[in-house]
């Protein structure tokens, strides 16, 4: 399950394009082009296959880890050590096809703790109605409030942006990639993922996380470079961190849930400046 | 199944917070907000659930209709017509829930004309492997080749951005939207929509010229404000779209798809340049 980065890592995350030309402003040309890789992930979680996304290669078990943490298939944080094994289901027979399925294996098994283990679309039923009201209540039953003691400092929040940038290897090389980034209480950053799918990077982020035992990290933040929607908030909640910022706009679900969370939520985080849409009695400093 | 903008309609989609504030850059102080709204969407066709998408509210009978056409809901393209009605499934009994569901009925009915009527996720199977090439290959099973006699003026891609700029509406108030566009052989915008997920802002424009009966749209662009991935490439190509152009980057599975389609792709639009990933020899002028 590691995370160290290494050009062969790297490399599989990117594709070169035959020379991409370049027709506009009067001077066509030919230039070397680096693009992100784009492939689907099977995630099965005992067996039964949950969710197929698109993203990014590498770091995978980290994804399949976030994942399920997000979308409370693992309990709830305080028992957080239910996953026993997760494995690429690999068949050995093309180079290309195994390393898109990966396999978790939880300690509650396939009915184990009364965790809703339905796939998370083709739920059919005859009921008419869902709101974002019920997308919430459906979370704060789920999730414990976070605590309100936690503070988060405003350096933390507006710094993240240049505290990240080094790490962000894969959009130096395309332009084309999302990041999350986790960050301690002192604004050093713990963990960097990147990937063409911004909710990708952060299940990513929390995976490792889960993975290396961190979690919930004391007044830590989350750093995503898009924008904050409901699943965002939904991710940074489930993984107990005490802040949410992020480069863009936040939606007016993600601040109604951040409300219900504790979650001190902050958006528009560049150029040295940010907005707080919640929790701002929390933000210090 | 109406397309006009009016002010009410635009409301629906904003929402006032109460005066965000901005404590960085030493110059803390609160000010008027305005937030896009985000709310679920469940999607039913043929009264199966198909997907919950969250989106924001407005054009959802063209995001249905869009999203249809886009999952091969709706047969071939040269078999458009098969929806027969699209309604809210609303219960009359709350103002807030009703609105959040929309149904489908096809003529096709449940079981009608082959199509794979499966949630979109969920699907249990024992089998091992997934990858791009599956997922290109899927697609070229389902749909045509694109006409390889149609051109696009470059100054179509170029100019898209600057020819949608002013009927961003939500972007304008709220920093926050996404935003995607038709343009004729000209370069005339035909529809523009906005939603907090670029997905659904494609679905919309793509769902608005089905339901005028105006698709495929003879050497159109589909300009999108995000980047360029597998499954924005499938909405063009299932449209019948010559050209897709983003703002920001392609994937290595977006650009392989495009050239299976025939579809011209273009990407990092922006500042009156672009970049051509497939279907250089169709661009002109």
């Amino acid at each position: 399950m590691g995370g160290r980065r290494t050009d062969r890592v790297l490399a599989a995350r990117l594709e070169h394009a035959d020379g991409a030309p370049d027709p506009a402003a009067g001077r066509p040309g030919r230039r070397p082009e680096t693009v992100l890789v784009e492939e689907p992930l099977e995630l099965r979680v005992d067996d039964v296959l949950m969710a197929t996304t698109m993203r990014t290669p590498g770091h995978d078990f980290e994804l399949a880890a976030g994942w399920c943490l997000s979308e409370g298939l693992l309990g709830t944080a305080d028992d957080l050590t239910r996953i026993t094994d997760i494995r690429y289901c690999a068949t050995g027979s093309a180079v290309d096809t195994g390393f898109n399925t990966v396999s978790v294996t939880t300690a509650g098994g396939a009915s184990g703790g009364g965790v809703d283990r339905t796939p998370r679309l083709g739920t059919v039923s005859s009921s008419c109605g869902v709101c974002g009201t019920d997308s919430v209540e459906a979370l704060v039953a789920r999730l414990e409030p976070l605590p309100l003691d936690t503070t988060v400092h405003a350096g933390v929040l507006v710094g993240a942006p240049d505290a990240v940038v080094d790490q962000q290897e894969l959009f130096a090389a395309t332009g084309g990639s999302h990041a999350a980034a986790a960050l301690d209480a002192a604004g050093s950053v713990l963990v960097v993922r990147e990937d063409i799918g911004r909710h990708n990077a952060a299940d990513k982020v929390i995976g490792r996380l889960l993975l290396d035992g961190r979690l919930p990290v004391p007044s830590a933040t989350l750093w995503i470079s898009g924008r904050a929607s409901f699943e965002m908030v939904q991710k940074a909640w489930s993984a107990g961190f005490t802040a949410l910022v992020s480069v863009s706009a936040p939606s007016s679900l993600a601040i109604a849930t951040a409300k219900r969370a504790g979650l001190v939520l902050a958006g528009f985080t560049r150029s040295g400046r940010t907005t707080v849409y919640s929790g701002l009695e929390r933000v210090v400093g």
